[in-house]
């Protein structure tokens, strides 16, 4: 049995992890220090793909292009045994780049000018189209779209999805297709969902195609696009002899849904029902060695890593330290060994679980494994590994002996810089509930000096990546570090430890409790303050931080924490809120179900007085710190809580950051760069004049100082240090 | 003096008024009866212009045209001697036509394929450009436009407004200019302003220039589009020998606003500052005889019409009972004489006041005068003559000796129709207010029987109007009248009439009170629900109506006495409110000044009270009726009042008609033929089923004969027929 061995490798990664910590002397820097654009230009890999032999890999790494006003991608092809890569190509975007079974070449969804289309890209980098789609339709936060998520930035879909028959001779895709005619007149529901419309949108169906060896096109099926199976897991499918597994959702109107798995017969050309699960968490079928279905559930700090099925076939492979993704499933032909992502519990490393009959075994690197490729036999992968403070570059894992040996660097620019001290942390809080974190120390950092401290936060992104947008939004931690401030990325208190937050967080997903809505509340918000305030009362015990000087920063997940936590707490002394507004009370019209479970219901009723405890926007009156709200969305929310602030004479601004056009938005994670860098700065510039008093000679918006004068002098004095650390 | 002495047209109108009436056989019916067509084609005439020789006319008549998906503008020429008319051209809007001084063809903005231009028009009907601006602006309610109110249908606009000075050389002109560049970065208010966007906007200057006779161009001022005076008025100027005077507006934050008067001197080519004033009334300067501005002030049954200024003179022309408008304003070259338009206190009918030193003359026809033009010397006009029952038609008005003739029909397909019977009525509610409006019988009226009655009731618009969409909007008022429905045009009680109800009245339109809000809402809504309740036992007391079958519908300010009216009182058995939405709470955040004086603050505060009391949506389990809600706009108060009446289980539908593409809305008056036709055909069919419980089959969209079935069974019972009537 493999169960629990770990590959050896843990003991390597510690050892590394200690390298980085504050324990190393200061004066061993090498390299230079950062600054905000190596933040913009950290190159984020999505896309990787072995070849056929085994011999090449092609990778897309999406680096802003500031002349572009957007991100684009670099595709290259690595050579493994050489250890060399070359560019081969451009585009605006390169998704679900794949071998193509029995060939020595790869396709790719690329938008090379054409919208999002299917190409070939041969091992020389020749590029020609597999599938093209001239009726392109655009997504995205823009007018004349098919609304796709906040996500998304505007961009034109010819082919939305595919996957290749294991022989490489069928192609199974879908596309969207614009619904023609007048809008139509809309009853109901259909009419009043339109009440937080922001733009124009367009009707659009998703078609799915099958392509035959001989070149015949089938169509399969045709969905609309709230199946949000359909619309972003369309080429997950699984090939099984003649049939082809796929699922679709079919909302029954609970925030979980319904997914029914079907499968297309291609001999009958025929479709049926196979099964139908609720609250499908994966967009990929993990499938397992018994043909039962991968998951880790339970709760500490084990989980039980279990295969459930097929039928009422149970499984359990043991406990582990780690909850299981797709990003990084993989199954081998004969279904007998797959590998499943998996995240640690203890340090958030992404790393790999290697799952046969016989047991499982955890692989993980110097620093996280993610974006991996596998070859059929799952004996090899190559994959990204990157880490808090080492840039990303690809690896090759030996997935039967564990070893792992680096073959190329993505971005040459960031292995200039030197590495700034990073050291993971846990914190316990008051009530007993762990976060994880980490720490990046100031340049430069001396024991025994106390520095004034960042706080940021977004749910459960600070893990082991490099510099990632996902947490770090457009907060820049290392050149805060640079400028002497202690960066503390800290997590929610993860549900897996409890019980209790597991069925709050389920709580708040199904869209009513059990628990209550005060006790969702306190799970959910109040216990991850508690856990950020504890941590800072600890760092300052020892020394490390300045308590008078603490600023909190977090987008979305994070922003609902910012802004909870200085409505109920008074130990920050700047804040930053990014693109939030969850909590505030117009945001119900948008997301009752997402409401409900926390405030019992809309606040027009009854329920008012839980929202008067607890919205941040009527609870303005007890923050006693300046707010920066930077914005994508400029809705109803933001707006409210701003209004509130300024009722209750806190010092505050909400900057908008507008689209490309007045056509378009920008995204709730920024993807114009000179947005990006612009709300860098304005952050550097408001947390030095707040935190430190200093008026940054980099500040973009130098006449804002005035503003922030008058608002200090006329604004709310402080509320009393003496009783701000609780 | 003059004062007081009507033409003795009264007379003349009284007997028009008395040959309608009921008291006229049923059996003298001459013409066909209404049909929806009708309705949707009656024409709107908003442009008329007499040529420089008073020989000839022009005017605009505004029809739907079902294949062009808008209204569009039939131009016709008008042989006032022959009393001969001809079309000359078709636009898509035909708007500000005037005569040009010292000759004889007439100018005007026109779209006619090129945006809207300025042309000039020959007696032959010839069409010549005099300015064209190819770089036109997108404004209305579409995509990438600048927003210009609900009201206005998507168009582009070349040139914006335009005057010539008295002798015909000099040219005054606005054009819209978009901003260039990508969109800015907004702070604060300028942020959240964005918060109720419903589609994306561009932003936009307004240019003003003068062409001096010898061709030379001057640009004036350069004012952003928020100044409502240059947006909506920027032809409205005085030429007062080498000046130039003309408003703006400069906000001051206050709902009122500032408005100053500037003057222009073509000889030195500078400007000056002349005045400034609060809470203008009127979009034209309204000059006396005297210099001053003209108004009529007080309350009562007549008003005082008086002149104030120049300085600080004050000149009284004595009691009048009307009120005065900018729309027939006209002033003699010389300054001795000035026309200006009139709406009856007591029958809603419009006329004309020629004010002299000397005194007033009021000229009232045997409907409504409106839309005149008048010769330079104010000797003559012509008008357009209409009434609730009569069709439009061209007249002449000889000012001076009061003769009215007829001149041409304007729309032959009306006169065909046998007109209904109707009566003007003025109800006294319980508290002594009174309300004006009229009575429309069915055909065929037999009195003893009684007939069920549909209330169609918006703000003051049931005046001596034909048909009017302002008033009756998607409510087929004539043909519910055919198919056996007593309808009632019933306005709100009109705030001359009372110190308390003008003061209620200013407090919402300045944004504060005093009175404070209770006594607010009281005076502009329940008293006017009580209006609407008295007059319908009234009637069912003298006979005329069955009390258990009575209808309200009312679009806008309508809808919002719909909406109040339902959730107040019991006694109407089916409702249909058109686009409304203030008064719920979600309408607070875009509307703050208006929903102060109302609620006494945000719906998120301690008024919280104060909405739960009186809000409709708060009060849905009190409707004891279906409601109807038929929507271009889909905002948040509108699917507020929805989803509470559907969780109070009130039978009701939300019908949103949409624009003629994704890319832009249907407005707040429907524009767009089907939708009206649809619009109004819902309507029918929604009040046959509760009020009748006939299944229409000429129902639009019969398929939701079945939801309403349904609804009629699950939906709670009517309340208490015997407690209804109160």
């Amino acid at each position: 049995m493999l169960n629990s061995h770990k590959t050896g490798l843990f003991a390597a990664a510690f050892l590394a992890a200690a390298a980085l910590s504050p324990a190393s002397p200061a004066g061993e820097r090498k390299g230079r220090p950062w600054t905000f654009e190596d933040i913009l230009l950290v190159p984020e890999v999505n896309e990787l793909a072995l070849s056929a032999g085994g011999r090449f890999a092609i990778y897309s790494a999406e680096i802003a292009d500031t002349g572009a006003k957007r991100t684009r991608a670099q595709i290259r092809i690595v050579d493994i045994r050489a250890r060399t890569q070359r560019s081969i190509a451009h585009a605006d975007i390169a998704k679900s780049l794949k071998r193509i079974p029995n060939s020595g070449d790869w396709s790719g969804l690329l938008d090379i000018g054409e919208g999002l289309q299917l190409y070939r890209i041969a091992a020389d980098g020749k590029i020609s189209p597999i599938v093209e789609n001239r009726d392109v339709v655009l997504v995205g936060k823009a007018d004349l779209s098919v609304a796709m998520g906040g996500g998304a930035p505007p961009h034109e879909i010819g082919v939305l999805a595919y996957d290749w028959s294991p022989d490489g001779k069928s192609l199974w895709y879908s596309q969207l297709k614009a619904k023609s005619g007048p809008p139509p007149i809309r009853f109901d529901d259909a009419a009043s969902s339109l009440r937080s419309r922001r733009r124009s949108s367009i009707e659009a169906e998703v078609e799915f195609f099958l392509r035959a060896p001989d070149g015949s096109i089938d169509k399969i099926i045709t969905r609309p696009t709230s199946d949000r199976m359909a619309m972003h897991a369309g080429g997950k499918v699984v090939w099984r002899g003649d049939d082809i597994f796929f699922r679709i959702e079919t909302p029954d109107g609970t925030p979980g849904s319904v997914f029914e798995t079907r499968a297309w017969s291609r001999k009958q050309k025929r479709m049926r029902v196979v099964s139908n699960e609720r609250d499908a968490r994966t967009l990929t079928m993990l499938r397992g060695p018994y043909g039962g279905s991968l998951s880790a559930t339970g709760t500490g700090a084990l989980l039980d890593f279990v295969e459930n099925g097929p039928g009422e076939e149970r499984h359990r492979y043991g406990r582990f330290a780690f909850t299981i993704s797709d990003r990084n499933y993989a199954a081998s032909r004969d279904g007998r060994k797959a590998i499943v992502g998996t995240r640690s519990l203890e340090t958030s490393r992404y790393g790999l679980a290697l799952v046969q009959r016989t047991g499982v075994r955890e692989i993980y690197g110097a620093a996280s494994l993610s974006k991996c490729s596998f070859d059929d036999r799952l004996s090899h992968a190559i994959c990204v590994e990157e880490g808090v403070s080492m840039p990303p570059r690809l690896v090759r894992v030996d997935l039967a002996r564990g070893g792992i040996e680096p073959i190329v660097t993505i971005s040459p620019r960031h292995n200039e810089i030197a590495p700034l001290q990073v050291r993971a942390r846990t914190w316990i809080n008051r009530d007993g509930y762990k976060a994880t974190g980490y720490i990046i120390y100031p340049r430069d950092f001396r024991a025994g000096t106390r520095y004034p401290a960042i706080v940021i936060t977004h749910g459960f992104d600070a893990d082991e990546r490099f510099a990632k947008a996902e947490n770090q939004w457009n907060y820049p931690a290392q050149l805060f570090a640079e400028r002497g401030y202690v960066v503390l990325l800290i997590n929610d208190p993860l549900p897996y430890q409890s019980a209790n937050l597991r069925a709050a967080y389920s709580a708040w997903s199904r869209g009513s409790g059990p628990p209550n809505p005060e006790t969702v509340r306190r799970l959910i918000w109040i216990e991850g303050v508690h856990s950020l305030v504890d941590a800072i009362g600890e760092l300052a015990a020892e020394g490390l931080i300045d308590p008078a000087r603490v600023g909190i920063a977090g987008y979305s997940r994070g922003a609902q924490m910012v802004n909870v936590a200085i409505t109920q707490t008074q130990i920050f002394s700047a804040a930053s809120s990014g693109d939030g507004g969850f909590l505030e009370p117009s945001g119900y019209a948008g997301w009752p179900a997402s409401y409900d479970p926390v405030y019992g219901g809309s606040p027009m009723s009854e329920h008012f007085e839980q929202y008067r405890r607890f919205a941040p926007s009527l609870n303005a009156r007890k923050v006693c710190t300046p707010v920066l709200q930077q914005v994508a969305a400029a809705s109803p929310s933001q707006a409210e809580l701003f209004d509130a602030l300024r009722a209750a004479k806190v010092p505050t601004q909400l900057t908008y950051y507008p689209g490309t056009s007045p056509a378009s938005d920008e995204t709730h994670i920024f993807h114009i760069p000179s947005n990006r860098m612009l709300a860098m700065r304005e952050n550097m510039a408001w947390f030095d004049y707040w935190l430190r008093g200093k008026r940054d000679t980099d500040a973009p918006f130098p006449e804002r100082f005035a503003v922030w004068d008058r608002m200090a002098e006329n604004g709310r004095p402080r509320c009393g240090i003496a009783e701000s650390v609780r």
